[in-house]
């Protein structure tokens, strides 16, 4: 079957968003083992990855670096914020648009599992070398920036 | 918030997985608007565009390829298999893999869709060159191969 699949010429093995999607799921997944072995539910490691160590952030970037749905987004905050890991809070500029910060409570909880994301992560980027891997993140995250969609940053009421 | 996020020493925005996932999710989501627009959904060109030009494929690696839960891979295909796009065959080697197949009518459906994804990619990839195009695809394709699990591939009895 892999030998097959690679004499053949072949639509999906030369496909870049299969390869990034195949990629994703399969770096993701093998984290996520750590995660939930840790009590954390995996869309609440990726809010509390994304809020750690960064300013208040509106629901829809939340929604955007942690791709999950922003209908879901809001209803995991409701969630975190009982738990007291994330606050909402006003912004000050515009109040029609909810910010979310993480807490004191939250960042601790979330620096249990950062050291171990950050080991995984150079596990897989070790067999590469520090160039290639290098290029790798820079080349997605101008990827990222250029089909971040302009309009979901900073309009979103809740 | 897009220039504090950059000014921040932030976790999240180095972070490989984070990296992937978001990439994963813009450039699929941009297609998959051609997609639907074109009359399938988006599992069905992910399982077809995997299966085209291909050899039979046994479920396990159609799930691993296309990244959709296998449970939900096998009951896509019953549909599938109804609408005459695909057809389950026998695995001479092993009876109790069930292989899976595209038909010539599957063929001809996704063969509207497959130049449209390969000018969508060429759209992506463009302001990177040909070189780190190769690259990245390159990196993404060892990767890939180095963390599929190797149980999944032919164990699928379905």
């Amino acid at each position: 079957m892999q030998k097959a699949r690679r004499d053949a010429a072949h639509f999906v093995d030369d496909y870049l968003p299969a390869l990034l999607a195949q990629a994703s799921q399969l770096i993701s997944g093998e984290f996520h083992r750590v995660v939930t072995a840790h009590g954390f539910s995996v869309s609440e490691w990726r809010v509390l990855a994304t809020l750690a160590g960064n300013e208040p952030m509106s629901i829809g970037s939340l929604a955007q670096i942690t791709t999950i749905k922003q209908p879901t987004v809001t209803r995991l905050l409701d969630r975190m914020e009982a738990k007291g890991y994330v606050q909402r809070v006003e912004n000050d500029g515009d109040r029609r648009i909810t910010l979310v910060r993480i807490t004191p409570t939250g960042t601790r909880m979330v620096s249990r599992l950062i050291p171990l994301a950050r080991e995984h992560e150079q596990r897989v980027l070790e067999p590469f070398g520090l160039e290639r891997a290098e290029d790798l993140k820079s080349t997605l995250r101008s990827i990222v920036e250029l089909h971040r969609s302009s309009g979901s940053d900073g309009l979103d009421e809740d």
